[in-house]
């Protein structure tokens, strides 16, 4: 089978988005429409991908974070253009197919991809147009089909009467024989209204040489959707949303009601775990079976074992092991991991810390840079004090420790297995196994204060 | 009149929810199938409840807490060998009406089963099914009606041509006399494809053995709306939603958007009160007037007075009294009482405790166990260190206190009324009335310290 | 130009909506109906209000807070009976023109206003009414046409077959020439079923004494919507969230959801800031662009910069310049300023407080009546000990100080610039320029205490 490559058209400013960012990182579910094409490629087995940025393309190589070409198109003179300028990756991939789409339309999927890229060989098609029929095509171009293939796409403008009454319309992706298009991409005129290189000449030119060109009907309309603005992306959202609920109800995820909750594609959550309204899950995120996640919850790239409980939790990169509860109002941060039936409670912030089984840190406190184990109990209010104002210290607590309120552990310090701190207690030095350690000094009781406190007052 | 009696069917494991729990126990506004079907049967007048449970008995068990008949259904035979098994029940009540409903059709009503009785026996029949027309009945076993009784039941496969236009069907509910019930549940076969006992058969037997058959149509079609799946369980929790903000906006209660509110059926708020997006309101909850219930909030068998707000407080069990203002963000846990026109504010959580009138406890601060007065001023990080590794112990707070931020007041323990704590005390020993306690040590500068640190760091 | 007045109509108890406060304080999208109505006014070059009260006038006084006339209509005699009761102040403005409006209908609007004022003045009429086509016009008064005038409002029950089907009606408001209104309304008789004064009766009396009446068509139907009860109330604010809404995205205003997202009528938002679901933003709130507002996020009357990130913070009343980073689960409460690139944690609370530019707070920490300066860094547990009982101090902090974790800082007091304090210390002195303060006395160890009391326990 010859090698799948594709480029992805993605140098638009979106300046009907009014933002700073280049139009294909605007997110879907939280999610860059850009990642949305890549990951639809990736599933449908493409090797290798070539990003042709333009507009803000510092900011899409760093949201791609590496692995992929990319290519400058710093003036925008049309999709034929856009693919010149990837010129080289197409050479250097002879005897390759070609996939191209546009980074903003997200919902090009694996299937469509898979079955076109099927239809294409199967046809021995120079070039295959992805294809949708819409209930209005206008302003789409129309796809004039002849035989078991196509003739050409006509524009809006350039159809006829009858033409125009043509649904199938082009969906802006196509396979090509990449050393096919190679020749022909050289032939595409500018002699146009706009003075622009399109693509779809590209069919005409490869017709005329004798090539065969075909299309693949998509099943799923909304391949070619993509959004120009803030109304149209959120309509995107909405779309995305709903048929992502749609798929977690079909694996036995509750929801007593979906308003407020949005779910990254990315998201997997096991079967009988139930659902709050207003939750986010985003990024990676992975839940497990039987767990119920509070309204109020927002996790993101967050592993969550099964059984587990969380009421209002934030959580970025965390992992959360089997039977563990948090809440409500909890805090963790990236590098943590809570072990299995650890218990977390209010106004409890966590960081770059492991919490071991059965370990309860039930109010009012934060644990950062810590290693604490198994059994430990935590008083109210009791803080690692990691920070020493020039550099950051670990706190290690060994099992079944017992810290008292608003004990102040200055880092680095070791508390060790069943060792115990007094309430109030500032501990700058390890505390060995099964001590207390008490910082603490007499109490004066002033007979009377409040009684002068108040004649003074009057 | 004859006693009222009920037999549930609540067997079913419900495989399509993909849940651990049987299916009568999934939930609809947060309270599960089986007890709205409870609910509806006690509020009719029903006296004895007994519940046929087959799949997760020991849930549907504790789900009930006691107070219900439970009898097992080991295999899944139909429903007649569900009855089957409630037989020792149904002959300990001779003499009374029995009335039949599944238990995962959580809108069966009150009204709906009283009329149902009503012509039950007004007409003296031996069953009377309720009915409900279906624009769809596809599916539904389909009455047929007679004079003003039925003359049987035909499921969708048998039903011909003209009998599968009837919309009125079987809603799966049916009043019987006991006693005449009890033998044709023995006549009931098993001589079909399924080779299981069908309860309908018993209307044919009982109608061939000279008994009056009737049906009552129920003018709201839902109540034979069940759920199967994840899918149709958000439905039903859509349509219930619905129903239950209808309800409160009819007695006054205030929403600027119902997006992300659920309110279980049987909270209770009075008029004026005004709720916020995104609130939650479980169990037995019951608001007064003219509160202000700001977002985030999740209240749980909380009992609220008049001109309360409260802001994104989570709540379970808790007795807030008039004119008490709480949050943003606090949490109140079970067996605790806020008195009129106290204060709660950020960060804050109290637990099975008393917090008296007009007192504040302002922010960042763990009340557990203690019994606070009135007046009382709670500074910033105060914690009630209530236990000491191996027991729970109570804290007493007099009126007029004053506690200073940070202070521990370690328990058992006693502050005296409009005594003092220094801010930074760890309090061991009761405090006389009036008197300060302040456990602090000299405080020592060191002159130049950050210089010579960051000359160090160089 | 004559000068443009306007009275309000605001005399109604709203019964229907069970509430205490008087219905044109009932409100839509956090905003009394009536300041909706006034604001409408203002836009469109009104310069004297007069509001007329009925029914809770205390607290439309309040409410209004001062700059408008209000007179008050003991009994609720009808429209021209209100209308009579501003009578002075019409007097007071001789050759002005009199917009009559309803306190209850909000969606009244400037351009409405202004081109009514408009055709009003063109057309040399006594008075011009507003009207609005609706699809069912029934129940409200028929407006008959006559040359580029009105002949007169017919209401429903005087109407013949004819006239019910005029689609155009009366909306309930008018402008008038205040001259020609003032012995009209002397004319206005209560000979009918209600014995009640209608303002209507106005058109006829002018027209018979040979003066002009009009008719502006409102091309937003919407004009003449009001609320009498909570179930149209939360109809109004639906309408109302989606326009504001549809506006701020074609601001280039991003939303992942609009799912509880309620957004006061007067908020602005600049381009490229993106909001979570459930996010509420109230009464003065202004934020800059490319900023995040993440879900749980309630903002009132607070002022935000560009780039600045929000995390379920609620705040009332702050500023909180560019680059911020706030949250999660974060209060910052009126009188407070968080100055550019300052980075506030989770369980923070700021009060009446100058947090300086790159100041760190990052957790569990209330800062309350401070001034601190820039660079500084908060340990975990920080308290301003602001309170003593009696009054309120101020604490003040210097750039680049290192306040150690759990301190308490005992108003009034001063930290210098790059001082230090250790953790667990209460700071009741000032602290010189670089210097370390600490308040700490020896620990104790006990070794083998846990031992023990494990031993006991048993």
């Amino acid at each position: 089978m010859h090698e799948k490559i594709a480029v992805i058209l993605a140098a638009g400013n979106g300046k009907r988005m009014m933002s700073k960012k280049p139009k294909v990182l605007c997110e879907v579910l939280y999610k860059p429409m850009l990642s949305w094409v890549i990951s639809a490629c990736e599933k449908a087995g493409v090797e290798k991908i070539c990003v042709v940025a333009g507009y803000g393309h510092e900011q899409v190589e760093d949201s791609l974070g590496g692995g992929y070409r990319i290519v400058l198109q710093t003036e925008r003179l049309g999709t034929g253009h856009a693919l010149k300028m990837a010129g080289n990756f197409l050479k250097e991939n002879a005897g390759s197919d070609l996939l191209v789409l546009c980074g903003d339309a997200p919902f090009i999927d694996e299937k469509t991809i898979g079955e076109a890229h099927a239809l294409h060989q199967q046809q021995g098609n120079s070039v295959t147009v992805v294809t949708a029929e819409l209930e209005n095509p206008f302003g789409y171009g129309r796809v004039l089909r002849e035989g078991d293939g196509i003739s050409g796409i006509v524009e809006q403008k350039e159809a006829t009467k009858e033409q125009q009454k043509i649904r199938e319309i082009n969906s802006g992706v196509y396979w090509f024989k990449t050393d096919d298009l190679i020749p022909a991409l050289e032939q595409i005129k500018n002699d146009n209204a706009k003075g622009e290189y399109y693509l779809t000449d590209s069919i005409a030119i490869l017709l005329s040489s004798g090539k065969r060109a075909g299309a693949y009907l998509a099943p799923n309309a909304d391949a070619c959707l993509g959004a120009n603005d803030r109304k149209t992306l959120l309509e995107l959202n909405r779309k995305a949303a709903e048929r992502v609920i749609e798929k977690h109800l079909e694996n036995g995820v509750g929801f007593v009601s979906a308003d407020g909750v949005v779910i990254g594609p990315d998201v997997k959550i096991g079967a009988g775990t139930e659902i709050d309204p207003n939750v986010i899950l985003k990024g990676k995120t992975t839940i497990g079976e039987n767990c119920f996640i509070g309204q109020g919850c927002v996790l993101e790239d967050t592993t969550v074992g099964n059984d587990v409980k969380l009421y209002a939790v934030q959580s970025e990169g965390a992992v959360i092991r089997d039977g563990v509860r948090i809440g409500p109002f909890a805090h963790l941060r990236p590098n943590t991991e809570i072990r299995a039936e650890a218990k977390l409670g209010n106004f409890v912030e966590i960081k770059n810390s492991v919490i071991g089984e059965k370990t309860a840190v039930a109010h009012l406190t934060y644990v950062g840079d810590s290693d604490v184990g198994c059994g430990v109990n935590f008083g109210c209010g009791v803080v690692t004090v990691n920070y020493d104002g020039s550099e950051k210290h670990r706190t290690v607590i060994g099992d079944h420790a017992f810290i008292g309120c608003n004990t102040n552990l200055v880092a680095p310090v070791k508390v060790g297995d069943t060792a115990y701190t007094g309430a109030g207690s500032t501990i700058t030095k390890d505390i060995p196994d099964g001590a207390l350690a008490v910082e603490r000094t007499d109490t004066k009781i002033v007979e009377g204060y409040a009684y002068r406190k108040l004649k003074k007052k009057k």
